[in-house]
């Protein structure tokens, strides 16, 4: 893959904006390779995604950002330049179900995901047979309701001392406190197996076999305070029948699980989403 | 088609209950063509389907009933018996969408759904389009607060008169009373608009748009008292995006409704639907 | 909804197309409302299609194309330009199977695709129960083997008579010329009831039965001289079982076909699909 | 989960059998909890599975198939009886692609199959990093077209010494001979990256890339002389778009190879599958 450059931004909208931004792409030498774009009516907002190529660039990397500001002041845009290829360091939770670490460990092995995996941190033992298997970093934090902000500020230091830049939940089952969500605010992703905002909290499988639907699902959102209200980035169902007990559901809800959670994770590391307000632009 | 009587029943599950059924059938010189059990394992509740040819049949129709009885009693069954073919009479209630109406009517003229309308009753004049291009008897009954009373036993009446067997709610926008709701228990079918439990209420293209999920549903459930929470038939979803707007949301799920509504009336017509509690069997 | 255009071109790839094309519209007082591009990498072709608001415009509509000829020349782009609102004139052919036929005729009158049906035609006389009910011109056309050439230049006659902007084969199951196909390129869509490439030609349904198929499809594609080769805008499929005999089959792609037909036509006249070679893309 | 068995059977259709095989197990103190059956109306045949519980079971376990053999006899069935839980030895095959290899692994360690891989074989040395990782018994058998006899040979010795009871070719890219594919009739599960019979044979995703499809899929079958023609007992689709490279269409792809291989394995190692003709009956 040859160098990109990946510019996401929002801004009040207003005629012109494309024409700049693809002005100045044309005039440092950047070939566009791909744009979305989208405009929230209702506000007025305009979002965009630019991805170019650098091949032909004609000022250093480092002078993208600074020459952009002008365009960027103009327009009021809150804009953010990334660049590929580059592998982010993810930190995954984990509690006892192992699935969704499997899945996203291999798919980063394999390369369908492009980021590496810096810690994994538990609060059980069982995860240490992913990490053994796959040489990755073990960090087993106990949380009880006595030690949880001692455990949690040992979880905050082992994702600085790792330089985690995105925090993955992947089905842990303990509850954050707020401080740590504001500090991870939009880097934090959880799965939740269900259908949301069907089913909210604990043991949605039992929920969704009590209610009797034909169909289950599972959300992967945003951490935010409010639990399971954080903005959905992917959501996925399968459908079920009256023969399906609730261990069938669990493990028809597996496969959604990872599915959703590496699709969710895979979106995020490739700069492919724009939260605005409760709800998420997906380019 | 040969004829064909189909036996629903449910009963405490006990050993012998399969034999029983089927050395009843055998003996009375039926042939089964196709039959679905489950086992409820929580209650201990069996549920059986069975459908079978009736051309080589030694006794008369109308004693296929009375000698079934023994076996009936000796398991505590709740037991019913059809016969095929047969075009049951439905009732259509709608208000100013036509979508569903529009799909169901066809249906029935090409043969999809082996049912036929008997009445098409609403609140607005918007539907006489549809019962006048196919023939259909329309009656235009208003409802307000103020002849809420009047209106339903103007309905009730009409059902009566008509020979109802099925009442189908293909998006109609008021509330029946308990009392309607009674008489036609587990004998009425809605569509509602979103995926339930998700979105129960008024405007669940609206909640969905708010809440930015990325799929969206529609749900068919029997009628109960209580708004939105009854027995789910038959759900569906369609994907959407940030792009999406409520109206795009409402064009959506229009195709979902459809597809839906007519499924869940489907399966009740060939007598697939067991109500089990606040949930349905359905083979 | 306001006045808009789309503008939809191809050109070979190069450095400032979107600058250039953006500032365009910025120049005139448009606002671009949505945009969508694409890079075919092994040929070096860029194709874009781009929805601007027109309220703000301060040339003439009829000036937009002279004006954009300077950067269509520039960039050797093959370009169009279309306005909305405004409902192309559609002709549905058609044979014994209606449902296709009545799908469309009610999307277009409940608003979910902006098109009107200027003309039935059809080598039976079924289809008149359609057009009596919609008040649609209808055109009975027989064709046989004996007077296929007649009745094509009949077709085309009443094509012609009628505006007609494009062919839509709702399950038409006569072949067409060479000639016929040749003057309606790229405006004339099929349904085929399979997932193609796989049971091309007659009977698909009776093909899938055979090789014991677990899923079947529909696509929906441009008329090309090979038969079910032309570039696919649109494909669905649903689930069978080993217990759906060809009839169950049949009822089971009508949903599809209606599905899949309906989405290419609306795909079509909203100006989003471009043809490249014998794919499309869609945007 | 307490003692099951799984009786399976064909036979033609007649009278009385449903009957007979339910009496029968009643008779020797067993319950059903399952059971499903199909007849197939062109040929008359008739299809059965049952699974019922043994724990009120009045014979011991072996005298349950001499008992049975009466009614065998009586209807000239085919049948098969098996008992649970029990794990199968499935021997996978897998050549440079890991991805459905590390599925298998992972979904029978944490239950979702019930079977034990006894050996993994490959003509390359990549899966080793599975196997050790693991703990699996890794045979690395180099192929070629000088080998192949030779290598077929040392497969076929791997197999009877792990006590293989199936084989999985997981994305295994050599062909195997007739004489193989015989001794392994009906045990023997292949992995197909497109929805067949669509793209039969080498790179279907360069040919499905090709033809512009909107959906791609994958298809578990029997392994038969005759490449990619056996009988179909899964298949999954994915939707695409222009935007989808090649490289896109096979990462894409390896999901529904995933999802379809390990359905496959699944219900094979479940009983579910009988074979007729060249298709499946899948319970």
């Amino acid at each position: 893959m040859s160098d990109q450059a990946i510019l996401l931004f929002s801004c009040p909208d207003q005629r012109g904006i494309v024409a700049d931004v693809a002005g100045f792409i044309a005039g440092i030498g950047g070939n566009i390779l791909d744009s979305s774009q989208h405009n929230d009516i209702e506000t007025g907002t305009f979002f965009m995604r630019v991805e170019w190529d650098l091949s032909g660039l004609t000022i250093a990397h480092d002078q993208i950002e600074p020459r952009f500001q002008k365009i960027a002041e103009r327009y009021n845009m809150d804009a953010q330049v990334h660049f590929r290829p580059r592998r982010p360091r993810v930190a995954v939770f984990v509690s006892k179900q192992l699935h969704c670490l499997y899945d996203l460990v291999l798919r980063m092995r394999q390369g369908e995901i492009e980021a590496d995996i810096c810690a994994v941190i538990s609060n059980h033992a069982a995860a240490q047979e992913v990490t053994d298997a796959f040489g990755l970093p073990f960090y087993h934090v106990e949380v009880s309701d006595q030690n949880r902000a001692d455990a949690e500020a040992r979880q905050q230091a082992i994702l600085e001392e790792t330089g985690a830049e995105v925090v993955v939940l992947a089905r842990y089952m303990q509850i954050l406190s707020d401080g740590f969500v504001d500090r991870w605010h939009r880097k934090a992703i959880n799965i939740h197996h269900s259908f949301l905002p069907a089913f909210v909290g604990a043991k949605p499988y039992h929920q969704a076999f009590t209610r009797g639907v034909k169909i289950i699902g599972a959300t992967s959102h945003y951490v935010t305070a409010e639990l399971d209200q954080g903005p959905i980035i992917e959501q996925d169902i399968t459908r079920i029948s009256h023969r399906d007990q609730v261990a069938d559901l669990v493990r028809k809800g597996r496969n959604l699980e990872r599915l959703v959670l590496q699709q969710a994770v895979k979106l995020h590391v490739e700069h492919r989403v724009l939260i605005f307000g409760n709800k998420t632009i997906v380019f």
